[in-house]
């Protein structure tokens, strides 16, 4: 049965669609932004080549470690590189030539048609917060995550119009063993969103999980033809690919289906303290991966990724926003534009407890930064608190609000004639006022972005309604979302299906904490 | 004595350096930021030359009013434009060709000569907040300002690591007739901070004693032929340029003093509500401007400014932080560098009526777009709240803290063979960790910038101490900064000569509070 509604999904496109519009009253999501705007470009050429050369040199000198992973060293070897022990030494240009076969644009499906991605090129693609074990809110102040808070960030990532991506670990469901919790969470992604997910990466057998259900959610052709996730694959930097990332990324990889291959680098820890030695080691990296998962299979999905934050020299914390990550964000992006790949970059990041006044800084400085670094996908876009600990309900809806300046910056100035307005200021003259002008009265709808969240009010009656501050002010719209939300239609077979893969798997995994 | 301390103080540019410095213990002013990463420039070249037309047309056709100052229509008369009533229509390129002896780039002077800064090229000079009648703090609450708030305001000023600049109206001392409060905040930034400052321009006469107070400190000779204040003429947008402040840019670029040439603007009401339509009246206004200064001399030292923000058309509020108004400061950027002239705009701009998350969002957003739309001299880059009705203790200290992220990012990414960091990488190796190896020890002092305000402790830590957000922790920095602030050494006899020069005015001038 669930064969049969898959292969009925699998065929059914437009109707899918209309029966996912239908059902998406009230929530409009944006487009993906693709920029009309240049990217900051903050390296010169000489700045650049300097980079590549020395990310060769550390590719073939000191060479990357992948571990427990006889399969992965010999398909190494077999491409031409010189393994000692685990230690995989690439020749000069090899990684490179690898990666040309990775594709430079790919669509991510959605199972509503109209929310599918496309990422590369001139698009960015915003996902929310991937990974905290700690939800915090203003009511109930922070705690262990549940399935249940993990639901409620699908419900409130469904209901963001700034958001094109429902994303994959939104917070850890510590009440689900974690054995078994990557099923709960994506059966809730496919059935509460119908925006783009992400795969479980924590173990192989995840991965295969996340294709089973997938293969039931989409059909199993369409699934074999079609990228329908993008998971997560970080890099134990330095230099070491584990077997259990690398495990994921080879089910992945040969299911067809997208990966972003990502250093994780704190750096002064796992990277040098200086912007031009990390930026080395994420290129050196995000090359051997990338070239690996062409290695499992030519033309699979890729995302050049680039998780990078500084460490505080005096408290050892890792911090966020800050203007060295913000080098990094925009010179990796240089880096991945010269490779040809799709970039992963930045995020609403903060080092804040609170969704307070340094989470505003710190998240719109590296959103900012993500924005003209020419980052095709961002994961964290909105929720992340703490440094990546907690996700944070009312920053959730604040981050998502702020997306929208994102969307509007992207699109450029228009200079058409309407734009040009020289009849408004004819009109009006010295002195003037434009408020009931003509092109005022026809434009000013859609004239400026608006926030859906901030405090616009006088001050009089902002103080009379409680002089509420914005986490005040957002813990109402979270409230209000939730309300509001809708599950949007899905077939009952499918769902049906989804179901009885989950309790199957459950039934047969073994209870484990951790 | 006035005259003979002012001419002591001309000769002794040295000494008066070395007795700053060592007065200066403790207060390390940075350098005025000078950018080795490009502008971002979002209008292509075919978008400028329509606004550049747009903008002759404006002013040969519609022409800008110039009220109650028959001097001036008398000086365009003279200069060639087609003067009707107070109306005068500038012929296609003239207004450009006037404002070519401008000059690209000039030297405010501070008493402190190690504290004067250029005002052009790849700089940018950052002052605060200026004009909010209220101020607010944690423990207060929103209150009217008075001379005691501004004294405080200078005096953080002055302890601020990242502000080159102390500013002009940094809070309207209410507590001081309106006829004289420009006497004692004239004393306040000439003998509370070192830090270049700007003139009173609420009437021409206030103009006038501004630079007799200058003559004073700075000696006559010296303030004849340079800089020592740079005041803000806002224009009184749409296209009209009102007699209070022409007189004050009258008096200022007469004296050869720096000007600011400003259109005020909340786009939908004083512009049209579109990015092109608004810059295209952002130029003419600029252009007539600029124009007029040097018509009264030629030469006279002059800023390109752009404020804009624009309205919430449900509300009628100002906003600030939008995408509308970056592009309007990125657009603007590119045709004040077409102009050759120094530019003004952006600054730490927010609507919140709380130093809040939409407060450090918002001013982030505009602190970002300053940066990298080649601003050269930012006015409430600290400081604002609330529209600019509020100077905020708190937001003071936290925007200036951030500005200190404006100067890393703008420093570029080196790439000497310290940067590149081949040895740390070979030294860690695969698996490794950087934070006992020999470069990182070597660098770790200087590698990333740090915020002295914000929170980069562990939660548990941050807990124990209070769970403090950002306001909170912003209140101790402003209690321990007043604290250890420590006035910068003035000549006694200067001091004297300007607190007569005060008093006398006070004297002469009768007491008005409207």
């Amino acid at each position: 049965m669930s064969e049969q509604a898959a292969r009925r999904r699998a065929r059914s496109g437009g109707g899918a669609a209309r029966r996912a519009m239908r059902s998406a009253r009230g929530v409009e999501t944006a487009p993906v932004i693709t920029r009309r705007i240049p990217d900051l470009e903050i390296l010169d050429e000489e700045a650049l080549e300097i980079i590549e050369a020395n990310a060769e040199t550390v590719l073939e000198e000191i060479g990357v470690a992948f571990v427990d992973n006889p399969g992965a060293l010999a398909r190494w070897r077999e491409a031409g590189a010189d393994v000692r022990g685990e230690r995989v030494h690439i020749p000069r240009g090899l990684a490179r030539k690898l990666c040309a076969t990775a594709p430079s644009s790919f669509t991510q499906h959605a199972r509503n048609p109209a929310r599918s991605v496309e990422i590369g090129g001139r698009n960015l693609v915003l996902a929310p917060v991937y990974g905290p074990p700690f939800v915090r809110d203003l009511a109930g102040g922070r705690r262990y995550a549940t399935l249940e808070d993990f639901r409620n960030f699908v419900k409130l990532g469904q209901m963001s119009r700034w958001l094109h991506h429902s994303g994959g670990t939104l917070c850890e469901p510590t009440d689900v063993p974690v054995s078994k919790r990557h099923l709960d969470m994506l059966l809730a992604h496919m059935t509460l969103s119908d925006k783009p997910f992400m795969g479980s990466v924590t173990e192989p057998d995840r991965a295969r999980d996340s294709v089973a259900m997938a293969e039931i959610l989409f059909g199993r052709e369409f699934v074999a033809e079609n990228p329908v996730m993008v998971s997560l694959i970080n890099i134990n930097s330095p230099l070491t690919f584990d077997s259990t990332m690398m495990g994921a990324l080879e089910v992945y990889a040969a299911a067809g289906q997208g990966c972003i291959i990502s250093p994780f680098i704190v750096g002064g820890a796992m990277a040098p303290v200086s912007v031009a030695g990390t930026l080395t080691q994420v290129l050196a990296e995000v090359l051997a991966g990338v070239a690996y998962s062409q290695l499992v299979r030519p033309g699979a999905p890729v995302i050049f990724g680039a998780f990078v934050t500084s460490i505080d020299m005096n408290s050892g914390a890792p911090t966020f926003g800050t203007p060295e990550a913000a080098q990094i964000t925009y010179g990796a992006g240089q880096l991945a534009r010269r490779l040809g790949l799709p970039y992963r970059s930045a995020g609403a990041f903060t080092g804040s407890k609170l969704p307070d006044a340094q989470a505003g800084y710190e998240s719109a400085n590296s959103l900012n930064a993500g924005l003209l670094a020419g980052v095709n996908f961002m994961l964290h876009a909105c929720g992340w608190l703490e440094g990546g600990l907690v996700a944070s309900y009312e920053k959730f809806v604040m981050d998502a609000d702020q997306l929208g300046v994102l969307h509007r910056l992207a699109a450029g100035v228009a200079v058409d004639e309407a734009a040009q307005a020289m009849d408004a200021i004819r009109e009006v003259g010295p002195g003037g006022h434009y408020l009931g002008c003509a092109h005022t009265q026809a434009h000013f709808k859609e004239a400026f972005w608006r926030s859906e969240l901030l405090d616009y009010k006088p001050f009089e009656t902002w103080a009379e309604e409680g002089a509420r501050d914005t986490q005040a002010l957002a813990a109402a719209r979270v409230a209000k979302l939730l309300a509001e939300y809708e599950r949007p239609a899905i077939d009952p077979g499918i769902e049906e299906a989804l179901k009885d893969f989950v309790a199957r798997r459950k039934a047969e995994l073994p209870d484990a904490f951790a």
